[in-house]
């Protein structure tokens, strides 16, 4: 992963020239913003005391151990929009002391332990991929800060193909967990479109939910069992598929962003790896219309194993070829749908799923426009890299809701952002499309991109607390998939109540009665 | 509810001569044993001050305010084997000073509100259907103990055809809720053992799970949302269908079985009323033969609405019909399926379980059997009054695991009753069926039936604790749907360990900050 930008470099296209051009029609001339050098990225004086350091030393080896300017900058943060602006600008200022690299769950928890007892705070690390400020410790009132680095747990431990599940270490990155369980010939099916960089460990503690979820389920569906180092001691979590010994404590694991603990291993539902995969698109007259015909799917329990719908806007700047753009668009709405499994079984849902969608309106564009979906599925966080070069803003956000209060979101997010960033200049581009269904409402996942003003914090500051007002006014979450950090707090606060806050800091005071760990994120 | 019986003693069906006979043949002959007429239980004297009372008088009025012999009676305890043994022998030493009957939510909350401020303890009471001391409240310290009877509390509140999903409020029993939303073309698909009776409060409180879980879920799995009244305040839960706003509080309210707060709404998932129920029966040549294929069902994606699997010693009980008694049985394990939808769904969906079970090795016993056992579903209790009338002590318990452990617990737990239960006389009658199936696992539901010894608490209670030894020591759950009550607790302490014992503290402790919830119940 780049320390400011998404990703390899090496695997990013340079913006077409066509896609610049849309830039340009939009926003006016290109402006090239340049990135810091990272040597030249300023750093904060490290806090941690040359004998805390040894005592890291000689729990986990010096190797494990690091304190160099480039470890500390490649830990600074997530991938937010602010995040890489602030990166860019040379700000590393919410950079951790050390960066310690342990091999197993007992050195984890011998370093939560130690962190309890020195008032050091840490920061579970996985594939640094947060979005909504899941990385950046408060440092007040502490001996220090550490980011603990989970890659080293990188083992498939265990499978059983009897049961169907299999326990991951927290520090195995996406690619990875599908390769070790190809091996079984199994597959967890979780796409993220953080997939690539992303750890077993943060999609448990952030609640991730994969592009193909209608198929495999969101990933804390796909969790049966958890191990967690809490500064009290170890949790083990996972007796049976279900039951009613209780509350269901995987639950409050689950989405806990390293404020409860660090998640070290996770035992998760696994599939045989399918035999065959077939996307598909489907255009339909309205985002309405297409809404309606998900729903359908869904309530009669066909839904496939990709499903997502995009509104006009972003269908028509998918849809835009270079020699298209300016000419007429068929105009509408799309749908990809997607079918793993045998080809027999494929072949049957695909056969329904077509019925169902013909029959609520929708035409089949074929096999084609979903390949290519399905090929470019993780790459649009390199895209705004390349956009973020020539000025210009772009950042996502995510909420979901029940089927018959989509409409009333959707139109209160998006006038929302179109407000908060239109000036006399202009206005943003704003695209949105529906990326989780289930039997009682849906996700919406928007898209959005101004020409940045100034440093485009300030900017960015108010567009986000605009659509995040929106979407608590109209009863929704404030994020479907993206998790809490500290960017979402303000309205989580809003959306669980008094008690539910109660709720939470009664099980962070409890487990972690030093607040050493993640200082900061999720709890209000 | 009769009570010191299970249900309307008019619906009750007297033991067959031919029951009788098998019940001889096993444990000898029959014990007739009374149980105390009505007004000779023994009840403590009410400890709650006639201030305190009147003080309840003016929540809620003269008329939902009761003290009286048999309003006392008739909320203490539960419906477990030991509570039933205790009722019989006059043994009223866990009833409430006063039953409650407030209106709505606001009069629950001030209710509660009101316990926490003059220290009385509070025990919410839905069908009064627990078998896991969930209603006998610890007396020691508080000012009084009140059942809080949610009865009044039963409307359908609103129905969200778009979304479908239906608000009920907690008191609302089991065939109300199916009557108000088939008004709607709608059920819930919710029918535990205790359907007849139990309430929906009562359903999301102890995670209950009804005998159509494969189709429609869990209870669990039906919630998107909850209104709770805490000591501390109302909490609202349920802005998405999911999201990634932290842990899911609601899987925390979920099971909490009072001692966090009363809940007083339910948000549930609803579908349209089937249009076909069938069901059928199979004979599969063994119990591991029989899971290996439901198994197969499940991880296949096509599990039926209904799908259960009778072991040896319990297909033999259930296909003994009068002149079968003593004659040959054909042997092997019974499956039950059903299947509930439009008939072209059930249909479709037959063919392919039908498929698979019969290359799994089954035999298709057609309709017949599986109507009856449709008919009978909830008798199970009635029966065990008539066993208890002749001195013959039946119960039940449940667990879960993952198929790969599946044979090994059940081996267990049929060790640990069949020894605990044995004397020089002979042993017990240990019957076990798969009542619930998930991707990874499934449960096991014995039924245990023995020559009742003494008053019978303290046989039944070493081999509870035998079992649930057993359970614990196989890596399973103590509880698959019957919650933890005071029965489970110490088990529950077992199963998730010392952190999660002390997560389950830390939000006690907050939102009961006096402890008046139910006192005893769930938290170790």
């Amino acid at each position: 992963m780049h320390w400011a930008r998404w990703g390899d470099p090496e695997a990013a296209q340079p913006l077409a020239a066509s896609a610049r051009g849309l830039v340009e029609l939009a926003f006016g001339p290109a402006v090239e913003r340049a990135t810091t050098p990272l040597p030249d990225v300023r750093l904060p004086e490290p806090a941690l005391d040359p004998a805390l350091l040894g005592e890291l030393v000689d729990l986990l080896g010096t190797d494990h151990v690091r304190t160099d300017h480039e470890a500390r900058v490649r830990h600074t943060r997530g991938k937010s929009t602010p995040d890489l602006l602030r990166m860019r600008q040379g700000d590393g200022s919410d950079a951790p002391d050390a960066v310690v690299l342990p091999a197993d769950h007992a050195e984890v928890a011998a370093v939560v332990s130690w962190c309890g007892e020195r008032r050091v705070a840490v920061v579970p690390f996985g594939g640094g991929t947060s979005v909504v400020g899941g990385l950046a410790a408060r440092r007040d009132g502490y001996a220090g800060v550490v980011a603990l680095d989970l890659r080293r747990l990188d083992r498939l431990v265990s499978v059983d193909p009897v049961s169907m599940t299999a326990v991951l270490e927290a520090g195995v990155r996406g690619p990875r967990a599908e390769e070790l369980l190809a091996e079984h010939g199994l597959t967890l099916g979780h796409f993220p479109q953080s997939f690539e960089y992303a750890s077993i460990g943060g999609f448990a503690a952030t609640r991730s939910s994969g592009q193909a979820s209608a198929g495999y389920g969101r990933f804390d569906q796909l969790v049966v069992g958890l191990t967690v180092a809490t500064p009290i001691g170890t949790l083990e979590l996972g007796s049976a598929p279900a039951n009613a010994a209780g509350p269901d404590l995987r639950e409050l694991v689950l989405g806990s962003e390293g404020a409860f603990g660090v998640i070290t291993s996770v035992t998760v539902r696994v599939r045989a790896v399918p035999e065959q995969k077939v996307y598909e698109t489907w255009r339909f007259a309205s985002f309405g219309d297409g809404a309606a015909a998900l729903r359908d799917l869904v309530q009669h329990d066909c839904a496939p194993t990709v499903l997502r719908l995009s509104d006009e806007n972003e269908t028509a700047l998918n849809l835009a070829k270079p020699d298209e753009v300016g000419g007429d668009s068929a105009g509408g709405c799309l749908v990809v749908t997607g079918f793993e499994g045998t080809p027999d079984d494929v072949a049957r849902r695909r056969a329904t799923v077509s019925a169902r969608l013909e029959k609520a309106g929708g035409t089949s564009l074929g096999a084609e426009d979903g390949a290519a979906w399905a090929a470019g599925r993780f790459h649009g966080p390199y895209l705004r890299d390349a956009m973020l070069d020539i000025g210009v803003l772009v950042e996502t956000l995510e909420t979901a809701t029940f089927w018959s209060n989509l409409p009333r979101l959707y139109a209160a997010v998006a006038d929302a952002l179109t407000t908060a960033l239109t000036d006399e200049q202009g206005g943003p581009i704003v695209l949105c499309h529906v990326s989780h269904v289930y039997e009682t409402g849906a996700s919406l996942y928007f898209t959005v991109a101004a020409k940045q003003d100034g440093d485009g914090l300030a900017q960015w500051a108010t567009a986000k607390g605009a659509a995040s007002d929106a979407m608590i006014a109209a009863g929704a979450t404030i994020t479907h998939h993206h998790a809490v950090g500290r960017d979402h707090k303000p309205w989580l606060a809003r959306e669980i109540g008094p008690v539910g806050v109660e709720m939470l800091r009664a099980v962070k005071e409890r487990v972690d009665p030093f607040g050493v760990l993640n200082p900061g994120a999720l709890v209000p």
